[in-house]
C-alpha cells in the first residue's frame, strides 16, 4: 500500500461509446499491475445511489421533471463522493468512474438547457470541489447511433416522429457539449474516437492513465 | 368548479407539533364546505417522491451525506411541484402540504449549517419560484420533546451522550430557524403554539385559511 493519494479517472461520452467496457478493462489492467483500484459508476455505486438509479430508470412511472432529474443525479453523486470516492482516494486507491460530473454538465446543461453556470455550482456542491485527474471522452457520431431506430421505424411504414427528432437534437447538443467542455479543459480530457478498434483504444487509455498515475 | 387559481397552504414545524393532524383536519373541513382540496406531504406525494422518502428513512443503510440529503429533499419537492401542486392549483384546487420549502431552509440551512442563501436559491430552482399563500408554523419547545429520550437514558444508568447533546442543539437551531424565517415573512406565516388545545388550534387554522382563500 502507499500513503499517496489515488487518482480519479473518469469515462464520459454518449451511450454506446464503450465507457463501461473501457473502464472495466483499465481497472483489470491496473490490478494486474499490482495497483489497488475501485471501479464504480454513476448514477449508483452506493446503496443510496443505486436506489436513485432505479427511480430514474423506471419508465413505467411519471417521468422525473427536469429539475427533479438534475437534483437526483447530483444527490447520487454527492453520496458516491462522500461514501466511496474520497475515502478510496485517501486510502491510496485509484478510482475509475463510469460517468461523473461532466455528464450532468452536458446532459442537463447542454442537453436540457439548464444554466451552465448554475449546473457548475451544483456539481461543485455535490462533489465538494473534487475534479477528475483525467477524463476519457469516447466521442461518437449521433446519426450513426440513431440509424438503427430510424431504420426500424421506416420498416414499420413511418418516418421519424417529433419525439425522435427531439431525441436526435438532444443527443446532438449532448455531443457538442462534450466536445465544448473537452476543448475548455484540454489538460484533463483525452478525446478518443469511439469507432477505433477496441484494442487500440484500450492501449491509448492505458498509456494516458499510466502517465497520470506516475505523475 | 372555478377557473380561479387555488391556494397553497403549508404546515411547518418540528416533529410532534401536530402538522399532519392539522393538515388533515383543515382538508376535511374545506371539503365539507364544498371546496376541492389536494392534501399532500413532503418528502413524497408522488411515486418518485415516495421513493426518495424511502431512501431517506431507511436507517439500516449508510446514511445520506449532508449534501445528498439536501439534494434528495429538493428532488422530491421539484417532482411534487411539477407533477401535483402546479396542476392542482391551476385546476382551482386548494393544495395543503405537510412540510414544504421552509423545512429545507430550516433543517438543512439552520440545522446543518448550509449557506442560507444557497439553500434559498436551490429551493427557488426546485419550486420554480412557487411560494405558499399561507404557512402555519406549529411551534414547540425542544426540551419538552426531548425529555422522554433523556428519561429513558437515565433509567438505563447513563447521562445524555454526545450524540444526544448534538441532537438537542440541532433541534434548537431548527426551532430558532423557524422562528427567524417566520419573523422575516409575517405576511405569510401564522405562528401557533402547538401546546394549545387541538380544537382551539383547528379553529385558528380554519379562520386564517378561510381569510386567505377568500382573498
Amino acid at each position: 500500500m502507499t500513503d499517496k493519494r489515488g487518482k480519479l479517472i473518469t469515462f464520459e461520452g454518449p451511450e454506446g461509446g464503450g465507457k463501461s467496457t473501457h473502464a472495466a478493462a483499465l481497472a483489470q489492467r491496473l490490478r494486474t499491475s499490482g495497483m489497488a483500484v475501485k471501479l464504480t459508476r454513476e448514477p449508483g455505486g452506493t446503496w443510496l445511489g443505486e436506489g436513485v438509479r432505479r427511480l430514474l430508470k423506471d419508465h413505467q412511472q411519471p417521468p422525473p421533471t427536469p429539475p427533479a432529474e438534475l437534483l437526483l443525479f447530483l444527490a447520487a453523486r454527492a453520496q458516491l463522493v462522500g461514501e466511496v470516492i474520497r475515502p478510496a482516494l485517501a486510502a491510496g486507491l485509484h478510482v475509475i468512474c463510469d460517468r461523473f460530473a461532466d455528464s450532468t454538465a452536458v446532459y442537463q446543461g447542454y442537453g436540457r438547457n439548464f444554466d451552465l453556470e448554475q449546473v457548475r455550482e451544483l456539481n461543485a456542491m455535490a462533489t465538494g470541489g473534487l475534479m477528475p485527474d483525467i477524463t476519457f471522452l469516447l466521442d461518437l457520431d449521433v446519426t450513426a447511433g440513431l440509424l438503427r431506430a430510424q431504420n426500424r421505424q421506416s420498416a414499420n411504414g413511418g418516418g421519424a416522429d417529433r419525439i425522435e427528432r427531439e431525441a436526435r437534437e438532444f443527443h446532438e447538443r449532448v455531443r457538442q457539449g462534450y466536445l465544448a467542455i473537452a476543448r475548455q479543459d484540454p489538460g484533463r480530457f483525452r478525446l478518443l474516437d469511439a469507432t477505433r478498434p477496441p484494442a487500440e483504444l484500450q492501449q491509448a487509455v492505458w498509456e494516458a492513465a499510466q502517465h497520470v498515475i506516475q505523475s
